[in-house]
């Protein structure tokens, strides 16, 4: 057996305390599937005197992750620090530059700085790997860079925020408002205290960012995106969409199409029978679609100490079995600049108008969607009990713009009680 | 960009035309991601005058493959043409023989032959991959192998074989016997003219002794495996188990107990509300677990040309990027002989019996199974017109040593008019 592949570790939180874990406890299969034994030399991480359950005794301390990054007994940096800039940044550097292997979780900082980390690694014939940044433990950056290699791959889609598929499944089953439901979240731990990057989209805008770049070769252009959240996604509307036979899910999809990268991540309707609508919790699922695979569907767990060690230590096994090649699945010089698409493709909409409960009302509404060319696939009034009803609208297929147009009239007419509604049925 | 990857393609039939059509059609994204281009450079089929629909002239023929397996021009074999011996066992010992990498579709020949392959692939330092040998288009050797490397794998299960799904699935919607649908499915082109490895479990217990043997670093045992088919499986039987909230699939499982080596295909009923549970027609379904990973679920066309030909040329854009490892993830030497487990864990049952209908009959069953340690969960008795009344009895956990005692006493009994129904009750 050959020498042992040294770890360094960066960062020793949940996630890093994982990885201890699984070196330690996996000790034997570790090695029988990398072919050498696979050890930690060092750790760095802000506190050495926390207890965290698992014996550090052994390794080599680092205040410092940057000076870990450089030690001459390291091959490879694990880096579980987080944060698209500061110290996880630093790492990263001073790993690839000093010609160490670097695996991380951090899509934050990928989805920044992924395009000059990637052409970096492959300067120095390091390998750059991430597959626990997207989806926790389920092996969807392997699946797609590795396995649908020989795929012109037409579409990637998935829930991969496990925070607010939670809340949105536990609206549906409790009837409690968002900001109910937030709160037991986060008493839970399935909410951060401050859940901005969870119910905002960004968490899971920059997992679709990563994924995009593999599926189309693309450069990492998270500012490209379309990013909405979960937070104004209402108890009526989950109980409107089931009654038409849809759920909502936070749902990113990414495809190029004619006119370019379309990336969004919003709340979106899709079919309460297909996959995704089955989807319960924090589970994550991802869905590939290539032109000779067809489509895959993966899902698992999203997140957590256990999977996302799991995923990094993947990894690891992977760079000690010699496997190196361009993050990204091709090398990054010859990532194109995609222009944005926006979201300038058609969809059928669910949209929700709280309408005064008078004659004509409703032929105002179709009228002004007729006007800009939406035409209506099914229309119905909620129940209500004072003067002011539910409207809900399904459309047939329209473009975004003509859309908007619509509404933006509608909100002007006197009728009309409330912001509208807008959210996309997506054709999973 | 470095030297081409020649591939030498033996088998020209669905498979093999698909192959010729992802190099043509993708070549410029496998160049990308490969790094280098990938070229077909010979090909040898029984026929080399038959219309294919795709362009073979600007490669070189081979009527043998196992010369083609030895050609100086080629890098890479591709096996697509069956059978557990025969030409295809020449053509993989001649190529890996002669110093090539192989990859193949053939499960037949590697549950029977994968030791030794493996043994001479290591021995010759090259690759032998079989991701299309599995699941089709989904990457769930490469997840199991190389994903969840790092984890010691817990269960691995799934619906394997899409001829089975799709007839069961169908008599489930059609409410038509088994001998119908599968005389349907034949027109369909989902079952073949000899349908007897599909429906009697055998193709499905091939590709469950291939992900064991991944799984748990155990030789690849395919004579060790208990293997039912589905011929027996009733409309009754699914109408039965639709009504206690069960679906009826042919699932294959495997599991490193303290007992040795559990490998088992069989009929199973599985909650309809699972994952397992959901799936239609002809997909395939494979659910691994690890312990650290958790439990992650994959789907999606388990068998066709296109899907098949993705796996097939992602394990060559693996080779072609430099990956070269173990075929089933450790050395094949270090794969350990586990010792048979049978099927003596404990589960729950579905009994299904057909009894006289009369007074006292119930209470003899029920002493049967109490004398024999089994105890009921739920029992009742379905309609009938005339003498003979179907009764259904779900289990608690039992063994089925046991349960086989208590059934054999039952069989014998002048009040049971037909040989009973056993199926398992999967925790999926």
């Amino acid at each position: 057996m050959s020498e042992p592949l040294r770890l360094g570790l960066a960062g020793l939180g949940t996630v890093g305390t994982g990885i201890v874990r699984i070196v330690q406890e996996n000790a034997a299969c570790l090695a029988a599937r990398a072919g050498r034994p696979i050890e930690i030399g060092a750790i760095s991480a802000r506190s050495r005197s926390r207890d965290r359950g698992v014996d550090l005794s052994r390794y080599a301390w680092e205040d410092d992750p940057v000076a870990l990054a450089r030690r001459d007994d390291i091959d490879l940096v694990i880096e579980v620090i987080g944060g698209e800039d500061g110290p996880a940044k630093a790492t990263a550097t001073a790993a690839i530059n000093a010609g160490k292997h670097f695996v991380t979780a951090n899509k934050a900082m990928l989805a920044r700085h992924g395009q000059a980390l990637a052409e970096a690694a492959e300067a120095r014939g390091v390998a750059l790997r991430f597959e626990a940044a997207v989806a926790g433990g389920i092996p969807v950056v392997k699946s797609l860079i590795e396995g649908l290699a020989a795929n012109r791959i037409t579409r990637v889609m998935g829930v991969m925020n496990g925070t607010c598929n939670y809340i949105l499944t536990e609206m549906e089953r409790t009837g409690a408002p968002y900001a109910q439901v937030l709160e037991a979240a986060q008493k839970l731990g399935y909410a951060e205290a401050d859940p901005s990057f969870d119910v905002g989209g960004v968490d899971a805008a920059q997992k679709l960012a990563l994924l995009a770049a593999a599926a189309f070769g693309t450069r990492v252009d998270y500012e490209g995106m379309t990013v909405e959240g979960i937070e104004r996604v209402s108890i009526a509307d989950i109980e409107h969409a089931a009654e038409l036979g849809y759920r909502i899910k936070l749902l990113g999809v990414a495809r190029l199409t004619p006119r370019g990268l379309e990336t969004r991540t919003q709340p979106c309707l899709v079919p309460s029978t297909s996959p995704i609508g089955t989807l319960e919790g924090v589970t994550n699922m991802v869905v590939l679609e290539g032109d000779f695979a067809g489509r895959i569907v993966m899902s698992g767990p999203g997140a957590g100490e256990g999977p996302t060690a799991s995923a990094i230590m993947g990894d690891v096994v992977d760079i000690a079995r010699g496997l190196i090649f361009p993050p990204f699945g091709q090398p990054a010089a010859s990532l194109c600049h995609a222009p944005r698409a926006g979201t300038s493709g058609e969809a059928a909409y669910y949209l929700r108008f709280a309408l005064a409960d008078r004659p004509g009302v409703l032929a105002r509404i179709a009228a002004a969607l007729g006007e800009s060319g939406v035409s209506i696939d099914r229309m119905r009034q909620g129940a209500h009990p004072g003067t002011t009803a539910p409207v809900l609208i399904v459309t047939h297929r329209c473009g975004r713009p003509a859309l908007d147009r619509a509404v933006s009239v509608i909100e002007t007419l006197d009728v009309c009680h409330d912001v509208p509604v807008v959210l996309r049925i997506e054709d999973v």
